[in-house]
C-alpha cells in the first residue's frame, strides 16, 4: 500500500490493442502495480467511442490474461469524463488507489497532474503509427483487416458482440444525399463525436 | 394498452413540416397509436435548434389539428437529450407510454432499440430533399420562401412567435470582421451547434 | 394559441385519482385547454414515486378517456424537478404551450409563480382527506381496498403492470431488524426518498 | 467470456468487513467469476459514506489478498448512484462486464432487475447482526473496538490513512449547543446524509 | 498577489448578520484580504435556504458599506454546492483567488481542507446562541422582532424584495390536515430541505 | 439598491485586456454600479478558457485598482455556462444582484435578454481589432508580444502562475504525426474545445 510504487495509465483504450498491451509490460517492468483509468467511462455507441465501459474492461482482462499478465498486478476502474478540468485530478484520484506516477501524453491531462504536484511520464508507445486506436477503428469501418493490430482475444471479442458491424452502422446517415459531407471517417482527420 | 399496437416517432421537428404530417398519417394508417417524442428538448436557441420544447408541442399540436388528425390518436412528449447513449433507450422508455415499434432513421437511435430488441422501421419520408428541416431553418435565415413547407398553423405560429426573426438574429455574429469565416449558415454545411 | 385561455395543473400524480380527475373537469369547465404537467417526471421505484412519467401518461390518458374528457383539450407532458428553485419557472415554460394561469396548491411553485407575475389559483380539490395519493400508496401498502378511489382504468393498469407489487416490494427493507425503524410507511407521515 | 457464470455484487461496502469476506467466498464456490460494484462511488466523508472509491478498491484488494482470493476470479468497479431509478439498470450494465446473477439484499436494486428479467438472488450474509458497516462506523465513532470485524489488512488500512479520525470528525458539530439534537448517531438509527 | 496574506471565510449567509460583520472585521484585523465564499449558491426560496445568491451579494455589500468595510479588502464569490466531497476541495479552489487559510466551523470543510494541507482556523463568532441565521430565520416565520440581529440595511433590503413575506409563504403547507405534522419550524430542530 | 442604474457586462475575460478596461471605464461614466459577470466560470485549462474563474477575478480585480476604479463600483461574479438557453436569463439573475441593463455583443445573449424584457446595449469596444482576447491568446501561444495589450498587472500575473506557458503547453499534441491537422492555433480561426 505503498503509493511511491503505483501508476496510473489513462486512456480510453477503445479498443484496447497491442501497442497498449506491450505499454503495460514495459511499465509493470519498472514498477510493481499499475492502474488503468478507462477514460470516458460514460461514452458509448459514437464513431470515437463504440465501446461501454463494461465492454472494454472485459476486453482488457481477457488480453492481460492473453499476455499472461498476473490480475493481482492491476486494477481496471472506469473514469468518466467531468469536462471540467479543474475537478479532473480530485475526480480521478477519488475513483482509483493511491499512486505517486502519471503515464499520458495527453496534453491537458500531463499539464493538470504537473500543476498538482505528480510525476508524469509519457506514455512509451511502440511503433505507434501502426498502433493507433483511431487507425483501428477506421479499419473496421473501411473493412480493411484490423485483427493482427489487437490481441486475438480482444478480436474474438469485439466480432462476439458485433462491434464491428456496430462501428459500420453508426457511420451510416439519415442525411438526404446533398448534406452528406462530413460523413466519412477519415484515417487522418476523423470527425468528432458532436 | 397492448403495447403490440403503439409505435414512437423520434425527432427534434425544428420545426414540424409537412414531411412530418405525411408521416404521421401514413404511420396511422398502419397502427392505432404513435408517440411523438420531442427530442434535443432542453435546448432552444440555437441555429439547430432554434424553438423551445413548449413551442415544439404548440406548433404539432396546431399541424395535426389542421391534418384532422385525432389528438386521442398520439402523444407528445418531449425527450431531453442524455448524451449518454446507453442510458437512452432506458431513458425513453421510462418517460413515454409502452411501444413496439421505433421509427427512426438516425444511426445511432437504430442500432442501440436493435441492440435492446425492438423492432426499428425507417420513417417513409415523403421528398426528403424538398421537407427537411434543415432546408427550412436554412430558407427562414437566407429570407427565402419557406411557408409552404410546413402547416399553415405553424407558419402562422412561428410568425406570431417572432421565431423567424428569432433565427435571423442567432445567425449574427460579434467577431470582428476578420474572424467571421464560420458564421455562414450553408445549406450543406450547418454549422453546428458548440 | 391565445395564451390567455390556458392553464396548467402542475401534480406528480403517484397515482392519478379520481380527485384529479374531479378538479380537470372543473378547470376545464371554466377554460378551454389545460396543460397536466407530470413533476418529478425522472424519479420512479420509490415509496413516493412508485410509478415512471411513461406509465403516469399512460394511466392519465385511460383516465380521461374513461371520463369522455376531449384528448384536443389537454396536454400530457412530463416534467423533471430541477431542485434549483430559481430555475423552475423558467423550466417548466420551456418545456409546455403559453399559459396564463398556475394551478397548484403547492407552496414553493405558488410563491415562485407569483413573484415571477403570473396568475396563481388554489387547486379546487374534491374530498381532499378521501383522495389523497399519498393515502392511496399507503392503502396499496398496506393491502387495504384502494381500487375504488381511482378510475377503473387506472386501477386495472396498475394491476396490469404489478404497480401494486412494485410499492409492496420497495416496502421491504434489507437492514437487520434492529435498524428497521424508518422502514414503516405511515399514512399521516411517509417515509421520505433518500 | 460467457455470461451465464458471471455474478455482480452489489453493496456500498463501508466499510468492507469479514461479512463481505464470507459472501464473497460463498458466492465464488457456485460461480466463477464476480463483480463488486462498489455502488455511492461519487460520496465520501459522509457518516454514512466515509470513504473514497478509490479506498474502497484498496482495502478490497487487501481484503480478498488476505483470504486468499485469485485476482483473476473478480471485478473491482467502482459505480456512482444516478438516483433515477429507470436508468439504474443500464447504468451498471454498461459500467461492467455481461452477467447474470444479481446478488442483493436491497428492495429497489432487488425490483428493479426483476422487472428488467434478472435473476436476483439473496446475499447469503453471515451473522449480520455483527457483522455490519453501519454498526461498524458506530463503533469508530464510539471509540469500541472494532477491528476484530473486517480482515487485518483493512483494519491497517483505515488506521493508516487516519479514517477512523476522519469519522469522528465529521461527527463534530458547528451548531450551538441547543441545535445539536440530530448530531447523536446512534446504532440502530444512524442519521442520514442531508 | 501573495496568497499567504489572504483568507476565505465559508458561509452561506441565510442571511448575513451582525455576527457575521463583527467576524469580518475580527479577521479583516489580523489578514489584509478576506474572500466571501457564499456557500450553496444554486439554491433559494427554501426554509433552509430563502434568499438567491444575487440577494445574498446584494445585501452582504450593503452590510459592509454599513460598516465602513473598504470593498477593496474582500471578495464576494457564490458558490455552489456539488455534494461530492472529493471534489469540494477543488471546486472552491478553483472559483477564487488563491488563499492560504480557512475560516470554518463545518466539519466536513475543515476535514476536507485539513486532508489537502490547508491552515483551517474556526470562526470567531460573537455571542453566537444569539447571532445565528436559523435563529433569526424561526424569528422572521413566527412573527417576532429581527431586525435588531441583522444591519439596518440588510433589515431594510429583506423587506424591499419582501423576503419576510417570503420566508412565511414558504411555511404554509398544502397538506391535508391530519398530514401536517412535519411543518412546524422550530428554533432548535428546524425541518430539512428535502 | 435601486436597479434602474446598475448594469451587467457579460464575458469570459480570457484574459482580461485594455479592452475590457475601456469599456467598463466607459460604462461606469454613464451608470453607478456594473456587475462583471465572468462567464465559463466552470471551464479551464483549454485553449479558449486557458484561465480558472479564480484567476479571472484576481486579474480583473488587478486590472480595476491599476486603473483606478473603486471596488466599491463594481462586482466580480463567476458565473458556470449551463448550456440550455431557457435558463440562462434566470440563471444569471439568480447569481448576481438585480440590473436593468444587459451590456453584451454576444447574439444568442442578446436574443435571450431582449426575449425576457431587458435593455440590451453592445459592448462599446474599443480598437477591437487590435483588443480582442482571441488575438492575445493566440500571440502567447505562437510566442508573440502580447504584454501591451493588457494592464501591466494582468501580463505579470500571468506569468506569475506560468500562464503563458500553460497555454503552450495545451497547444502541444500526443497525435502521432500525420493526424496533427486540427493543433494549430489560427488567428483567424480558433479550433474549439472538444
Amino acid at each position: 500500500m505503498d503509493k511511491k510504487n503505483r501508476g496510473v495509465f489513462i486512456g480510453r483504450f477503445q479498443p484496447f490493442h497491442l501497442g497498449h498491451v506491450h505499454c503495460v509490460q514495459h511499465i509493470l517492468s519498472e514498477i510493481p502495480e499499475l492502474i488503468l483509468a478507462i477514460g470516458s467511462a460514460q461514452f458509448s455507441h459514437t464513431l470515437q467511442n463504440p465501446f461501454t465501459a463494461g465492454e472494454r474492461v472485459t476486453m482488457i482482462r481477457a488480453a492481460m490474461d492473453e499476455a499472461k499478465i498476473d490480475a493481482s498486478k492491476y486494477y481496471l476502474i472506469p473514469i468518466r469524463d467531468l469536462r471540467i478540468h479543474d475537478l479532473w485530478v480530485s475526480h480521478l484520484v477519488s475513483q482509483i488507489p493511491s499512486f505517486n506516477t502519471v503515464f499520458s501524453n495527453e496534453p491537458v491531462t500531463s499539464r493538470l497532474f504537473k500543476e498538482a504536484g505528480y510525476r508524469v511520464e509519457p506514455i512509451p508507445f511502440y511503433d505507434r503509427e501502426t498502433y493507433s486506436a483511431t487507425e483501428i477503428r477506421g479499419k473496421i469501418i473501411h473493412g480493411e483487416s484490423w485483427e493482427n493490430l489487437v490481441p486475438t482475444t480482444v478480436a474474438k471479442y469485439i466480432k462476439e458482440i458485433s462491434g464491428d458491424e456496430r462501428l459500420r452502422e453508426l457511420m451510416l446517415t439519415d442525411k438526404p444525399m446533398h448534406q452528406r459531407h462530413n460523413q466519412t471517417y477519415n484515417h487522418h482527420q476523423p470527425s468528432t463525436e458532436s
